[in-house]
């Protein structure tokens, strides 16, 4: 089973401007599709703060994923995919390709999607677009192989080692 | 109105040595489309030399969005997407990706054109191929969403300072 | 003709511990293709020793493309497109993508390879999964332009020298 944590970044929904709906969006999504939800946040469109949070978050061996929701179009605070990059340390291009070109038959805004995927420690980040239902959206185009891809960044390491030393 | 530059680069073209023929053919698209032209210009392919006209006219208040074309093939010259890239703050990679997946659709060399897309302050960045057929029917891909590209990178720094003014 | 090199990189391979199937599968390939195979390696999935050796290759005029295999997926191991990364001056994004669109259409798990093309001074680095099924289809994806993308890698120097010199 997976265990996701859900981070929604917003100027407005941290200052309580509007409701988030996108978190909560995902969350549901996570519940149908049997995962486990063991932590959620929102804060501002911050650089900083987001990077500080992905960071923690990733260093939780309880966290296999991290769906962030919003801060990944062309305003000039959308920073979220920046924050991502900061601190992944091995990119997953194929994610946000699929995303996106999966979303451009919905829509032609979907090419304004600069969301970014990547792994940090044995932690998969994947943005999400700020939209609810785009982020549903994109959410179902990938979940099907997260299972796949969760238990790879896992199941390796114990594997490659049992191996070596069966090899010594 | 969306406001463009146009920036062809092209060892020869610059060395008068044969004539650019892209530059205006993206010149006359944005007429077609109703957008502005406030500055075009012709370089050799050098990065110094592309990285600081980009940077200026990014600076430039009255420049939304900069179209290049050409340097962005496998020739050891074309260096336009590296200039790209080392000036822009934030990517926007399915501009690119969006550009490609339909262009592959009428020729396999498309995969080729290692073009990429992103912001520097309130200014987005294209980068075409170098024949002018390619680039009119690239620029045809994305400039339905542009304007709200555009738009986006404009109207949110107010909106959210006026929130923000508002909150307090 | 293209002068090709295939570097395999897996673990459990270069401790003998299994065979080495996708190596020999692209260069079965490679011979259909009427191209010529001038090295092969077979190397643990360690980030250094992957860069040594691609630096060493692409210092070899004889090697205008590098194919690797193996270490693109999400095992805590796989490093190769990070290696890859490392030592590539320019990027070629546009392979990889196609790559990993045409393989969504035969399988979703498509999506989670990493694999990143690009250029280091005359030659093309590009990594394909480590499937030897996967690596024979990604790369009958791309093979149709590999011989003018390499043409353009080699050619325009002279070229552009040429006209330099004319124009002096």
């Amino acid at each position: 089973m997976i265990s996701t944590a859900v981070l929604t970044i917003s100027d407005r929904a941290s200052r309580g401007e509007r409701e988030d709906l996108s978190g909560p969006a995902l969350v549901s999504e996570i519940e149908k599709l049997g995962w486990s939800l063991v932590k959620t946040g929102l804060v501002a469109d911050d650089r900083d703060t987001i990077q500080a949070i992905l960071i923690a978050w990733c260093s939780d061996k309880q966290v296999d994923l991290i769906l962030t929701t919003g801060g990944t179009g062309f305003s000039p605070r959308d920073i979220t995919p920046e924050a991502t990059l900061a601190v992944i340390e091995r990119q997953a291009p194929g994610l946000a390709e699929a995303m996106r070109a999966s979303s451009l038959k919905m829509t032609p805004h979907a090419i304004l999607s600069r969301a970014v995927a990547g792994i940090r420690n044995q932690t998969l980040i994947v943005n999400f677009p700020g939209s609810p239902r785009a982020a549903v959206e994109n959410l179902a185009v990938i979940a099907p192989v997260l299972p796949h891809a969760i238990e790879l960044l896992h199941e390796n390491i114990e594997a490659e080692k049992g191996h070596s030393f069966r090899a010594k």
